[in-house]
């Protein structure tokens, strides 16, 4: 389901603009990343938490080319689901 | 933070009412978690997409316990995110 869907969806619900649920959304999103950027957690009830992760800059030597090789941190963001959502996939299947 | 905060952060940014944020946000995530448990791909712009998981069934046998033991399915929730959040994330550090 594509994200116009799920704004259209949620404004029926809301018996609000759409445009407006747009906004909030943004809005939401917006503060929720500049948290997780700064290194929060971020835990939305009922749904999951968020956390940012680093994987550290590392040296590997592969025996395939010469010399050692340098990786460079890599950057990402990790979600652990609530419970309630579990098992609503578990319903699901 | 916890969420009270970030949906104070949202209602002032949008001059909007805190609970009536709370309704929007609650609809819009009811939306998300049905479409999650009905096998379906989220994908929140510029945020990040979200899929249901479901790890089989297996059996194991343990050197140290009598006899197979099997492992019930699990279920979860995978979130990849955005190049822009990751790219927050890394400006971040």
């Amino acid at each position: 389901m594509d994200f116009k869907t799920i704004i259209s969806l949620t404004a029926n619900q809301c018996g609000e603009d759409q445009n407006r649920i747009r906004l909030i959304l943004s809005s939401f999103f917006d503060v929720v990343k500049s948290e997780i950027a700064s290194g929060e957690k971020v835990k939305i009830p009922q749904f999951g938490e968020f956390t940012s992760k680093v994987y550290q800059s590392r040296t590997i030597v592969s025996p395939f080319s010469d010399g050692p090789k340098k990786i460079p941190p890599r950057y990402s963001v990790k979600f652990k689901p609530s419970a309630t959502l579990k098992n609503q996939v578990q319903d699901g299947y």
